[in-house]
């Protein structure tokens, strides 16, 4: 039979419609509606799922279940979503219960980034493993662990916030109010803010002509123009990727994952990035020198990680 | 039936009979014999196991089982332990097999902070939670997590060395040879570096007559003096309670657990140091005026939680 995933954005709703061997079949998105509140949001959700049933010339009910990811703090087993800044009103609402009422199969929901590494180690860059830590790099960083070849959620399934562990103690401060997260140093804002920092302290780096012609400073500035040898460039990478290698050895000697996998935009700098991280880990894992440090991958589903997750929450 | 529980340290064996409501009904010791290497302490766990049973006027064959606490990096499914730093020689030895031969019933093996994460969930004051974290604060930081009822060990059994989790990326060298490790800002080695330092600065401090009477300078230095009103002993507080909380902060972000316990010498602090951390807890944990935090407790059983801990392993 087949499955619908969901996945719930700031702005789109996509939906996958996924088979058995974790192909997506047929995709369909509407616009997410968020400025309508909670309702709205949860009718469009019911209706990208209608239109995904069209599409592969089934009725919702031929669905074996619907999966939703949602990008915010939620407990899966009551499906409660207890905070989504992206989605306004979202707090504290029965999220499970509302979309359940108007879908005729079972349902399930996750966080996003949990979503994301379902999917991953079940058809991507981490199948086949028992453990896996993931982190999603974008205008936050998102965390998705398995441990023992199960999701691992935490106490009320409102855990493994890996972007908001703590990083340097009163550090920089992190969009969520407090300094030092891993995110306030690892996200792609964190890398563009600093990337940023960097050309204004060097008038001739050819960081502000690579940015002139894009159109704008994004992640890719500083990693495209360090590959050129830009010493300001440079440096930003080299900062950036020693921020980030210190917070997956922390993550590695918390949960001695098989993989770590790397997700997001950034992961597009494929082995640029990653060579940089696997070099850099082992000094920042405790007794590396002895038990060694697992591989640092490229995510290989991109977003298609967050539909497959969703649709087979219940395989882990 | 009665079990054995045996928890090795750097200088001592300590057994004990446990019966099934967690009581310890006998308790023997024996020099560690660390230094005649991993063969010695072996025969002399056998050999602490003999002397409990006789205690017990039994033979050690009819114990139900026994479960040894080890102070160091262990698999606990092969029983391998892969570094034991106060026990000479042990890398990548066979301890399971090594000692398993010598025990005529099932044997166990765990980390020791593992097995006090177990003892205290099972009979102390975590009882009845199915999430817990807990820190032994002492030379080192030792750290126990318990996740969905059953005790968390990471990949290989080889993860939850929260000690060495980041606090503040590229700050104080720890012991392991990292830089600024929790355990480089919270364990009673740190304290104790931080109270002479502090000393050092402030020759009016009441601290120097405290430590003098005391015959040295420890844990209880700077905290019997910070009750006082010394101005130099309540700063000295006030920054590692700091560090200690926003620690704990990045443990309940990641695990959320239902309780997190304080265990070691400095637990005996009582209200004083956990007041502080309670109060300090919800600025370094992510959405806490959302879903508030999990309070922070003394453990209660002492050195008893590793021996009961490491007798009923197979519970959690």
């Amino acid at each position: 039979m087949l499955r619908l995933g969901v996945d719930v954005g700031g702005t789109f709703i996509k939906a996958g419609v996924v088979d058995e061997s974790y192909t997506i079949l047929h995709k369909v998105s509407v616009p997410t509606g968020g400025d309508g509140g909670f309702q709205t949001v949860v009718q469009n959700i019911a209706h990208v799922a209608e239109l995904a049933a069209q599409e592969a010339g089934l009725a919702v009910g031929d669905f074996e279940s619907v999966g939703i990811g949602i990008p915010g703090l939620l407990n899966p087993k009551t499906g409660v979503v207890v905070s989504a800044p992206n989605l306004s009103g979202w707090q504290n609402v029965p999220f499970l219960d509302a979309i359940q009422k108007l879908l005729p199969v079972p349902v399930r929901v996750g966080n996003d980034a949990n979503c994301a590494v379902v999917g991953e180690t079940l058809a991507g860059a981490a199948k086949g493993c028992q453990n896996v830590v993931m982190l999603t790099l974008g205008t936050g960083v998102g965390g998705g662990i398995v441990a023992d070849g199960k999701l691992f959620v935490g106490g009320q399934g409102l855990g493994a916030e890996l972007g908001h562990m703590v990083l340097q103690m009163g550090g920089t401060t992190c969009g969520c109010g407090m300094k030092g997260c891993i995110e306030a140093y690892c996200s792609v804002t964190a890398l563009v803010k600093q990337t940023i920092r960097a050309m204004e302290a060097d008038p001739s780096s050819i960081m502000h002509a690579y940015a002139k012609e894009a159109g704008l400073v994004d992640g890719r500035t500083a990693f495209e123009c360090s590959k050129k040898g830009d010493k300001a460039a440079v440096e930003v990478v080299e900062y950036y990727c020693r921020y980030l290698a210190n917070a997956i050895g922390s993550l590695v000697i918390a949960f001695r994952p098989d993989v770590v996998l790397i997700g997001g935009g950034l992961s597009n700098q494929r082995d640029y990035l990653m060579d940089k991280l696997n070099a850099l880990l082992p000094q920042y894992v405790f007794a590396s020198d002895i038990i060694g440090v697992p591989p640092i991958l490229r995510a290989t589903l991109g977003n298609d990680a967050g539909t497959i997750g969703a649709a087979f929450l219940d395989r882990m």
